[in-house]
């Protein structure tokens, strides 16, 4: 079983809390972090039912940051999918194919969740390694918040098997590639105007990759004989 | 898409009702039937949101009889699952195999979930052809009803649409990509003994990203320069 911190960001009705804090239970999980969430009145622990504990255990943060700062991988929600291919931020996979990814990863994982009537905004979508996205019917695709977490959470139960793995890059081996590959485009004298762009876009693609240490090693050491050469000549 | 018609039996909370009608319109279904419902109030309507005409339309009868009267096949849903053979009756699929199975029927087919409280009664459930159940935990295996029917109609709708992703790079593509990282590797004066493993590490892992065509050819041009520079010195 994937350790899996629920986060959501900014929830505005209550009772949806206390919804999302049963189906936790529903499925194996009791990690709760609200950021900046309304507050709880008996409609959340009515709704929680037996999962009151999850509520009353739950961790109560003023930003994303903090929520997210013991979790190695962060993973967006969103019910909107653009599909131009240059929306490098909103490719997502479905819950199905994440809970594919995320077997045999041990490190944190924090499921990021946006408020139920605007979502994630695009700053914090920014910040996720990978985003995940409920196939839902064109006519109405916004599902209700605790239903999109019982979703995601039911297909991360179901496809908890163990496999082990090869030992995963820990966030600042993770930061340092990210450093290297910048700089890399940097000594290639990448336009500045796509620069952030196609950062981003190679953390989104590395983050759906999980990549082990040792490729993240790899890597890093080809991009810097890369720079060191060229910066060299 | 299979013709689903989504039935509650006695149903014992509105808002639920409502949650339920909104959970159908995202996944693309519409035919609700209350089998002696509990009287449905604003709250009903408020849950449903953008679906209230599916609450309004919905058919309210008596019995489950009536309920299934115009359909073909009858699936009864239910939280508790008895592994004993003799309880034939509630030897269950996931809903992820019921979608499998329901893949080209044609035929009208009724969902039928329990109330709130004592799920589907045995009388119930012996009239059904196929029991559905959700995997959930041991610890609080029960799912509030309207996340049942999300997981379930999820499942449904996740088995019968073309889930539309981003163009995925063609074969030609990604042979190139993985010739400039060769080329890389050659410019930088990359170890020839380890050479082999690392290509083969670096198309190992962007196949695991599964790049669209735009991220492959952004990497593309990363690289493509990197070594252009390299060499040119």
């Amino acid at each position: 079983m994937p350790q899996v911190k629920v986060v959501l960001v900014g929830p505005r009705v209550d009772g949806n809390v206390g919804a999302v804090a049963r189906s936790m239970a529903n499925f194996g999980f009791s990690e709760l972090c609200l950021v900046d969430p309304c507050p709880l009145t008996d409609e959340a622990f009515k709704r929680a039912k037996h999962a009151n504990y999850i509520l009353r255990g739950a961790q109560v943060v003023d930003s994303l940051e903090e929520a997210i700062a013991d979790c190695f991988h962060v993973v967006g929600t969103s019910g909107i999918v653009t599909t131009g291919e240059k929306h490098y931020i909103r490719i997502p996979l479905t819950p199905k194919e994440f809970a594919e990814r995320l077997k045999g990863v041990e490190e944190k994982v924090a499921v990021v969740f946006g408020p139920e009537d605007t979502g994630l905004r695009q700053g914090d979508l920014a910040r996720c390694d990978l985003l995940v996205s409920i196939p839902s019917h064109q006519d109405y695709p916004v599902l209700n918040l605790s239903h999109a977490v019982a979703v995601v959470l039911y297909e991360l139960y179901q496809g908890s098997v163990h496999v082990p793995s090869p030992k995963k890059a820990s966030e600042r081996e993770r930061d340092k590639l990210y450093e290297f590959f910048d700089d890399l485009l940097d000594a290639i004298g990448y336009p500045e105007f796509r620069r952030e762009r196609t950062s981003i876009m190679f953390r989104r693609m590395m983050g759906r990759a999980l990549p082990s240490r040792w490729e993240f090693h790899t890597i890093m050491g080809v991009f810097k004989d890369a720079t060191k050469l060229i910066r060299g000549k």
